[in-house]
């Protein structure tokens, strides 16, 4: 595999095409994570997010065994990815995947209620009802490096908690 | 926690519903796959699937890394979820997630132009494109144990390729 920086020739899309797609998938409800475990297959799981400029957030609970695993490691792969029903070729759905650190917001950290609040706006009243729950962690996802498929031949390098777009990967 | 094999009494759902919506996961197109691997966090991917007595099928391109670590380790995670799209309550989102044991279906065997076939008729002619590509591999994924989440307090144990309800979890 090769990758190209002039991205644009490269894959023969323009750059505002792929960052609205890649858009669109930042604007998705929930992300899946995956994350190694002392058993031979990672834990596995779904959750509501919001974004921030430092990252994306989670509010889940440590009853999942995935979410011990992520708090215990510190780290995991996160996806975002269309729903099926939005997706044209089931072949090649618009998918975007990355490393992501994970750091845990206390519940005496001054950001804490207003990331619950946010937490209620975009995703609605259960905020509310597991707010209190004190199997709930808030955490923060710091995407590292990543790649974005939007269909055959369409993959593309992206990095850091804007997504930035760095490359197109193609056979060499 | 605890399992309780009573499982319509505990969790006040009827077998027919617990099955129904097990059923709609089912007849889901795309499956979703996380791998253990060398690095400190697993592979992730999703692929398009099709279902027969002994397993779910996939046919997929060994350039993604997750298919050489899929294929090199024999053992995943996998999991169906509803699109957010059919989500009442995104926190809650239907899924069904179980470890897969993993055999490659050779391009000699005499079952692989039939599983082609099959690909085809449920997926569409990408199935035709791809059929040739010599790094392309039908792999089955034998589902062991694993575990249907239907909404809070309603997460169920389920056994095998037929994904048999055995017992509803609870907070012990």
């Amino acid at each position: 595999m090769q990758e190209n920086t002039d991205y644009e020739q490269s894959s023969g899309m323009t750059r505002d095409n792929i960052e609205a797609v890649r858009d669109k998938l930042l604007r998705l409800c929930t992300l899946y994570l995956a994350i190694n475990s002392a058993d031979k297959v990672p834990e596995m799981g779904v959750s509501p997010f919001i974004r921030r400029d430092d990252g994306l957030y989670i509010y889940t609970s440590h009853l999942s065994p995935h979410v011990r695993n992520l708090i215990g490691q510190g780290e995991a792969t996160c996806m975002l990815c269309a729903d099926e029903g939005d997706s044209q070729n089931i072949w090649a759905r618009n998918r975007l995947k990355f490393n992501v650190e994970v750091v845990e917001i206390t519940r005496d950290d001054v950001n804490f209620d207003n990331l619950c609040n946010e937490f209620t706006s975009v995703h609605g009243p259960t905020m509310g009802l597991i707010r209190n729950f004190t199997d709930f962690h808030m955490i923060r996802l710091e995407p590292g490096k990543g790649v974005l498929v939007l269909g055959f031949a369409k993959a593309f390098i992206v990095s850091g908690p804007n997504f930035d777009i760095t490359a197109h990967i193609s056979r060499a």
